[in-house]
């Protein structure tokens, strides 16, 4: 018969069980993490009808979108968590309970250009907040303190959550009478990294028509830095000139003061008036959360307040807050630059276990045993010599070999073979399951990700 | 603004977050088990190169399958999750160590007239054995002993996983020459059940056109039953007729015995003659189970063995062996017929805590203690008077209220309130969390599915 050659589409994630089991684990501390926080799974399906899930229409979004027909159906699959997350809640208010606090960790489509760390289908894992009517400012404390506790249970210390306010940003511009410039000028400003002070002056002269003078106070306002108490300070000279900023700096204080008492360390987070995120959605606070060793990455994390959610679905203001981590991007970075903790185990199982009579039951019995106390066991199955059956093991990176042959059943034991070390013991199957288990979690202890 | 009427798809299941917590208790189950088997967790796009995808071509499939274009890209998503494995393990041959042992829980779609029930996105569980050349009987045993204790680990009793042999079936037309009818009678016969012996002799006869003898004799063939032991001994009788029947028997009569040694309870399988599973895949053992107290759900899962996962692919031979469950249909038909445990907690928390002072800091102080215990915990954070939150309490169904006011806090410590029994008492953080930890286990402790 003639073949198709396989292959997995470009932009497209699929990988090898090793490094599925590195994803794995991250995932299930994210799933872990946002659980302790009361937060509840949900699952919306891939696909939706177009026209809800364009309600919003245009830009750049209807572009990239997977978008088909079928039968007389114009369909399209999600491009992010938050829309589908505006339908739900729009869909399904009356049955909720108010603030409804939920995660989704799920696969998202974009049709982008292939490009070497860009993909096609990926996950976001999104943790939101949403309110009924209202939803206090402690809730954006809060949700900088979960991302917080999430990175540090990945093994990370060395991260920054940075944190803005949008009303501060707009109000300033509006003291500076360019309300209807802060789109343009604030895209100039994003290029201050990359461009400099004396080429975004020139862009905000030029492009965004500021005058030398506007343009010097967009400058020195865009440079605040320092401390956050330094910073909030700098930003109280600029108190009572505009409602907004006023509401946005007490806003901003307020997050910055509750974010201690969430229990992050000054050290990982900082006031940083550069962060603007987008401009038609986010209302109020906004994060980025960037490695400080890998600068390069950029935002590995990323949300922020807004107002009213689904204000295309339904009359009712629903304000909330959110942060989503680009879960793909962040593993396939992770994995280029070696950051992922190569010394945890990624074996399907933590035992094998090796029948070496013709009767299969006595390995049977002692891997029903072993996965009775918890150990993941697989039974080796085929009839191959002894040194294939440990090569098997050897090539899966299985911790533990159960050898089980006539000497061993008559004493009613098994011989378990550290494949790390080479000892081998014969032992009682109650001794082999808590060795095993004792060193697999010793095995299983470190940083997810490391910190170089 | 005009709103768009938010809405989801129909035959996309979409749950509202109690029921998704049933469900993702179902789905821990199901990764839980697996894993403790050696199986590795697997992910594929659920997006494939339509050429990739349909290599095999025709049939059902080819128009419920979701096939648009992207660019001058012909893709589809996947219909099921042995295809994507296929192309998976071609692809990757020469990274992976066989026997491959994977697991994937993913959706697929289909798209099916819509109908109560139907699901045009549905869950697939999947496990799979893949050999290089080779795989043993063996493995034909332990796939449905892991379906066993999977079943059991969700509280069921009451099923039955029943088997049967491919090269049996075949065999046995081989010997009456109607070989190449063997697809027609297997339809014919499948209808047993609905349609009744005189019925399905009667389009024995005249629509495949066998001979009144040969009817007698497929009839009474498909008839034969009893225990275990019997239908085998029944079969031992046409032994030595036909080369594949007598293979076909020797490796049900290894099953059946295997089946044992792993642990499966002789009442909880059964050979059954009656089972086929289509008809061009498996080439061996195959498999369904059903709920004894639940016929009418049909089989809520099905394998069996094939030679050659991935012909259409490469030209290695890989035998394999696998068993699917159909989640969506089987959670949908479940939650239909109450049989899931009502009294397993399915709130999003296990402890509400309720701040009662201006300053909120004792109040997320005692939150982060208790999620240092293990306890998933929210703190409600909008200024509500008292009745409310505890509405909010009672509407979430979060069994215990942690509440901080004056007292408590001065007092070091904080109420407790069981929400089931009304009890409240004033302990220590300590004595707060192992109370809750305590009556939490308590609370979930019983069968994940009920039968009646």
């Amino acid at each position: 018969m003639d073949c198709i050659k396989p292959r997995t589409l470009s932009g497209f994630m699929e990988l090898l069980p090793g490094p599925q089991a590195q994803m794995e684990r991250i995932m299930a501390v994210l799933r872990q993490t946002y659980s302790l926080y009361g937060f509840a799974p949900l699952d919306t399906p891939a696909i939706e009808s177009a026209q809800v899930l364009l309600a919003k229409g245009g830009g750049e979004t209807e572009k990239q979108i997977y978008r088909f027909t079928k039968g007389d159906a114009d369909l399209a699959l999600r491009f992010d968590l938050t829309v589908p997350l505006a339908k739900y809640v729009a869909l399904h208010a009356g049955e909720l309970a108010f603030p409804f606090r939920r995660y989704q960790i799920a696969k998202v489509y974009r049709g982008e250009r292939a490009q070497r760390g860009r993909f096609r289908e990926f996950y976001q894992a999104d943790i939101d907040i949403i309110g009924d009517g209202k939803l206090d400012i402690l809730n954006e404390a809060e949700i900088p303190a979960i991302i917080y506790r999430t990175f540090r249970a990945l093994g990370l210390t060395r991260f920054q959550i940075r944190v803005n306010n949008r009303k501060i940003l707009n109000g300033f511009y509006a003291m500076l009478g360019l309300a209807d410039k802060a789109g343009e000028i604030m895209h100039a400003v994003d290029k201050l990294d990359k461009a400099g002070r004396e080429k975004v002056g020139q862009l905000l002269e030029e492009d965004c028509g500021l005058t030398r003078r506007q343009r010097d106070e967009v400058l020195d306002f865009t440079g605040i830095s320092g401390s956050n108490s330094q910073v909030l300070s700098a930003l109280a000279g600029f108190a009572g000139r505009d409602p907004g900023f006023d509401q946005g700096l007490a806003e901003l204080e307020a997050v910055t003061k509750y974010l201690a008492q969430f229990g992050v360390p000054e050290e990982n987070f900082a006031v940083d008036l550069t962060i603007a995120r987008g401009l038609d959605y986010y209302t109020g606070t906004v994060y980025e959360t960037t490695l400080l060793d890998h600068p390069e990455i950029g935002s590995v994390c990323s949300g922020g307040r807004y107002d009213n959610l689904a204000a295309y679905y339904t009359q009712r203001q629903l304000p909330g807050v959110g942060i989503s981590i680009g879960l793909t991007r962040l593993f396939y970075v992770l994995q280029e630059q070696g950051l992922l903790n190569p010394a945890l185990p990624t074996a399907p199982a933590d035992a094998l276990v090796l029948p070496m009579t013709e009767d299969p039951g006595p390995a049977i019995a002692a891997a029903t045993y072993l996965r009775e106390a918890g150990i993941r066991t697989q039974i080796y199955l085929e009839q191959k010599k002894f040194k294939q059956k440990m090569s098997y093991c050897d090539k899966l990176g299985i911790p533990y070999a159960v050898v089980l042959g006539e000497d061993e059943i008559a004493a009613g034991g098994c011989a378990v073979k550290d494949m790390a070390t080479g000892q081998q013991v014969t032992v009682s199957l109650a001794e082999a399951a808590q060795r095993i288990a004792q060193g697999v979690a010793e095995k299983n202890q470190g940083p997810i990700i490391l910190e170089r």
